[in-house]
């Protein structure tokens, strides 16, 4: 090979949900040229990807061949081979979203992981990172308004994420064709913003989570809080939470101020208390022109959410919820088939999962994400935790379908192929697990 | 503190099992200088451990103190300090046998990461690392009379241990206290022997495990290479292996010439060739004056042992074998508690199991190790899946007794201990999982 022709068909540089990734790789036998054409620069990413796995590193057999080629690095008769030309891959993915989300509040992750994770991703031919960025434990990002919440927040003052190291991650992964989607989990999984802005918490009896819905401060930090991630992460998407509240008498029914402001407008169950909060919620979202994705609960519970939201469904392969979901004609991800800190979960389940096998519109499955909650990972065991289990989400959601593995030759192959794309991550320098 | 006043009762630099490793270590409030006694050289390094976990960084509060400590490292104010003086530490473990099992056999262990790991089994007090060398998928070891078993039996030629690469881990280990058990697992999980010594192997219908045990070859291969590992080995204990042997119609009885040889020998049953074999293997080991370890199927078939053999019990916290064992007077170390491949088993579950907690005579309980078998482990996340879970299991084996949370002080804080020591790894470079 001598050079790549590349042709991509549009010249727009815009990263969305839905951007065509499609391209198009043909490697034939009597041309030293490879011809990659693509409709976006994010379907030449991945054609490019693609064809850095067709690779093969390999030594000539110097017997049959009398010149051996010296590859000037001392590695004598070193090359690099692709079997099977001439080669015509046509290739697209079959889901739009296809996402690994991070807990960065369980256990600080250094910003160089978080990079060299972007690497793996996108070697993964991943276009989402779904940043869970705060919870209860700690709330490591310094927006711009609001920076006490992670000086006082986080693990430790240094243990934080500058504005600037958001954007230069936001850089790293456009580079990459990935999109960053941030989480700022409310009003749940909130404690860590006690430390900082008690006002806006429930007493129960101390500032507790889930946050206070019933007084105003709360909306106006909502709100600040939004405009700081609408300033910074540019994606059209932004998942706002709202998972595991807590309903029950344990916090809002134990806060007599939230109590009494129940009675004034007339309501009997905590759950109309937290319908009110993500309304609110949410209108601030469609102000800011944000598609929200909401875990599944907001949907469970029947609150009154706008029709564009999207449903994160993450209580295992939970297809009742996916088939009301989308018979209410709402999108839905799935994240439940591939929680990567359930450890008995092996990548052959992970590949097991095929999110369009329920009844319903399937056109509305949208995709999913791989989840590496944090509790027992950072960067002494990220990487090899996550990889390459999460490769196998990452096939599944780019080829769709046939999860068969007598009758699909790529579940067929996958094994192998699983075996032969860890040891070349690890050869990329990302130490996946074996 | 100025000086550590360092007094060893016995000149005896001989490590070996039941070496006296208690210490004495006084620091009182008046005095800059620590006393450290102990019986042995391996004594003071268990306190010396100890010393250093008692030391905590910190920095002075120089609103108080008018003269801050420099450091000289551009730390200015960073103080060690040890609390709770004064201090009068006895301290001696409840267990001879503290180890660590290793599988280099199902992935490849770098030499380096060995060594790097028995830093950290020093750390955790342990002593004895349990190596199974070799199993079915390979054979890395190249011993000074067979080197050809690991240039064809190892994954590469190049990740085999020489016979040096085995002395730098004996003489590492030594200077940490630690002894070193090998394993050649036989006359099971032995396939990899097959690729240059085909002639031990049974044919059913090809060369391939258990070994045979009815042609001479068998024990001159098995001599010859307990004759290498004696010499490179200084260790009084070697373990047999014996785990795990197909007794089924599988193999032997597949084997024309092993059926012949049975009818000739009036054997009707494959345990009799089984018992046959371990007889011989004993014998060899015996001449060289090692002590026996088996796995505990050697035991629970009834097999013909002599009675300083150690049944090493891995079926989980089996007591109905340790309690037959004890019964008959065999020394019994447990590592059916600790299997850190089994990835739901938290450390708090390692930390609950108590090897006396059985009906017989617990003084014939030696001890046990964690194991960490080698099929989803190599150097990209070796240290993190075994530390510290493998400390809770360290821990146990040197303070024995009580592991109930209400009425043990040790099992009431051990959530904290175990997370400061977690960090402490971390600290000291090795990167110990959260």
């Amino acid at each position: 090979i001598s050079s790549i022709n590349i042709i991509v068909e549009s010249s727009d540089m815009k990263l969305y949900h839905n951007v065509p990734e499609d391209y198009k790789l043909v490697i034939l036998e009597d041309s030293d040229i490879v011809s990659l054409k693509a409709s976006t620069v994010f379907g030449i990413l991945r054609g490019l990807e693609t064809l850095g796995q067709l690779l093969e590193f390999g030594w000539m057999d110097t017997s049959s061949s009398p010149m051996p080629i010296n590859t000037g690095d001392g590695a004598s008769g070193g090359i690099f081979c692709i079997r099977d030309i001439p080669l015509f891959i046509s290739d697209a993915p079959s889901y739009p979203y296809r996402g690994l989300m991070i807990d960065t509040a369980r256990h600080y992750l250094p910003l160089n992981l978080i990079l060299d994770n972007l690497d793996v991703m996108e070697m993964n031919k991943m276009n989402v990172l779904h940043w869970h960025i705060s919870d209860s434990q700690s709330f490591p990002y310094a927006t711009s308004s609001f920076p006490e919440l992670a000086t006082k927040g986080a693990y430790h003052p240094k243990r934080i994420y500058t504005v600037k190291d958001v954007q230069t991650v936001i850089r790293a992964a456009y580079l990459r064709g990935i999109r960053v989607i941030p989480e700022i989990d409310l009003p749940g999984h909130t404690n860590a913003i006690a430390k900082s802005h008690p006002e806006v918490m429930s007493h129960c009896p101390n500032p507790s989570e889930p946050i206070n819905p019933t007084v105003p401060e709360t909306y106006n930090f909502v709100e600040t809080i939004y405009k700081d991630l609408n300033d910074v992460f540019p994606d059209d998407y932004i998942h706002v939470g709202g998972d595991e509240v807590e309903l029950s008498e344990k916090c809002w029914l134990n806060d007599t101020s939230i109590v009494e402001w129940m009675k004034l407008h007339n309501m009997n169950k905590t759950v109309e208390l937290y319908e009110y909060f993500e309304t609110r919620l949410l209108k601030i979202v469609a102000n800011m022109h944000k598609i929200p994705i909401v875990w599944q609960e907001v949907f469970n519970l029947n609150l009154t959410i706008p029709p564009n939201t999207i449903i994160d469904v993450w209580k295992g392969f939970d297809t009742y919820t996916i088939q009301n979901a989308t018979n209410k004609n709402f999108q839905v991800i799935l994240s439940g088939c591939w929680y990567l800190d359930h450890l008995d979960c092996s990548w052959q389940k992970f590949y097991e999962c095929d999110p369009r096998n329920f009844t319903g519109n399937t056109d509305l499955m949208i995709g999913g994400h791989a989840s590496m909650w944090g509790e027992h990972v950072d960067s002494s065991n990220f990487i090899s935790r996550v990889w390459p289990r999460a490769s196998a989400a990452a096939e599944r959601l780019w080829l769709g379908g046939n999860t068969n593995t007598t009758t699909s030759p790529a579940a067929k192959s996958i094994a192998d192929r699983i075996h032969q794309f860890r040891c070349r991550m690890v050869l990329q320098g990302f130490a996946a697990g074996p």
